[in-house]
């Protein structure tokens, strides 16, 4: 247990769940728990969530599944036997009717009956595995979040959900670009294999100077920009499908699983 | 036996060595025993044989080695149990000094009892597994050959044997190049994963309509060059290091073995 670790010790993911729980986390978990898979959330009223459920498996690299509640239980006990759904992120967001109306460290007020969670797969996880290749990610190394972009490639809709494809930029030389090409394709439990390389025009992105969501990153002339389909995806699309009440994680404040990285590499 | 076949039976690969053997096939192999490995012959005398194994250890992408056979054997059972590699191709090249001096249909009257053959990997392979994908080949759909380059990238010497590694170039969509990176890694045995993309000049090619061996192919705007180390290189690196005597295969004219393409996924 995390109480009887000296203070150095970096916190694994019960570790970080447990600060959140204590109120003593709100931030972001970027670099906190290594090596642990860390995932978006998204909660929504069970009359909603088989509609949301369909969304997620027409649409695997933006949406990708990693676990989802009974209705009414914020537990998922696959992720992390202990793990509150309601109190184990360090930040969430709460929507009504599409609007952002709350930023709360806990959502045990809010919690109803009737809610379903689901946890998504985030990009973390394969950065980690670039990193751990020896990759270099140029908006880590900068300290900035990656850039990010609405894209002209629809979503499958499935009942109110639709919308466009937000996807992430990480540009790499041409070695690199190869690479990170096969090691991602490891991870489609982590959005998987890039959408697109090299031609952001082909697919609406207009401004590489102006990303959509994060910071904009500098590209060199010699380098390949790969594109990701990205975890702001579903994000997007429950709030334009304006659901009367729905959760989501903080930007950055995500939640932290008892799961590997390496576990999610389908080899 | 092929005898017993009706003509109109597509050949298997037995087929093809049989046909070579009796003098009735001198052309290409490319569209025949579909779906078996084709390779590439390079014989050297047993005394070059060590350096010349030494740097297909060194430069595997471009020197795959799918068979050796024994000092003075012109057998290699497992690529095939009856294969004679004096008889069994449509046609050779035989070098004095680093000279072409002949491009007979058998090698019978020169073979000798201090020859090494080597059987390398062949693109032909990774190509089937592209078009059974559904991604198309232009170079194919056009009749031509495949493009081909000497690039800036410099082999890992051995012995006397040096050289630039020689590519071929494919252009794709993105998202074909993306799947034709995730195909191709699956066969290194066949050259495996691209060792470039997208921008030919950082690896020393500078006329995207000259290449140094092959035919031109069109590139769209939209596309994305995909560069993989090419069979051409050991010929070349053959070639220049001038040994006393030398056979190799005539371009397009390649072994036919008993294996299937799919046998060398590696998953």
């Amino acid at each position: 247990m995390p109480d009887h670790l000296p203070p150095t010790m970096p916190l694994d993911a019960l570790g970080v769940r447990l600060a959140a729980r204590a109120g003593r986390l709100a931030g972001h978990t970027s670099s906190l728990a290594p090596g642990f898979v860390q995932g978006n959330l998204a909660i929504l009223p069970a009359a909603l969530a088989g509609d949301f459920l369909r969304f997620c498996q027409r649409n695997p690299k933006p949406c990708p599944v990693l676990g989802i509640s009974e209705p009414g239980s914020p537990h998922i006990p696959e992720l992390g036997l202990d793990l509150d759904l309601r109190t184990d992120l360090p930040r969430y967001r709460i929507w009504r009717q599409g609007q952002l109306v709350e930023e709360p460290t806990s959502i045990a007020h809010v919690w109803r009956d009737d809610l379903v969670a689901f946890v998504l797969g985030c990009s973390f996880t394969f950065e980690h595995a670039l990193m751990e290749d020896g990759i270099r990610l140029r908006h880590v190394a900068q300290g900035r979040n990656v850039a990010m972009w609405r894209t002209s490639i629809a979503c499958v809709p499935a009942g109110p959900f639709a919308g466009p494809m937000v996807v992430s930029m990480r540009p790499f030389s041409p070695a690199d670009a190869i690479r990170a090409i096969q090691i991602t394709t490891r991870f489609p439990g982590v959005h998987g294999a890039p959408v697109h390389i090299g031609h952001p025009h082909l697919i609406g992105i207009e401004d590489l100077s102006r990303p959509d969501y994060g910071d904009a990153v500098e590209v060199a002339d010699d380098e390949i920009q790969v594109f990701w389909a990205c975890g702001v995806t579903p994000q997007a699309v429950i709030a334009a499908a304006r659901p009367d009440f729905a959760i989501t994680h903080a930007p950055g404040a995500m939640l932290v699983t008892d799961l590997r990285n390496s576990s999610l590499a389908v080899l």
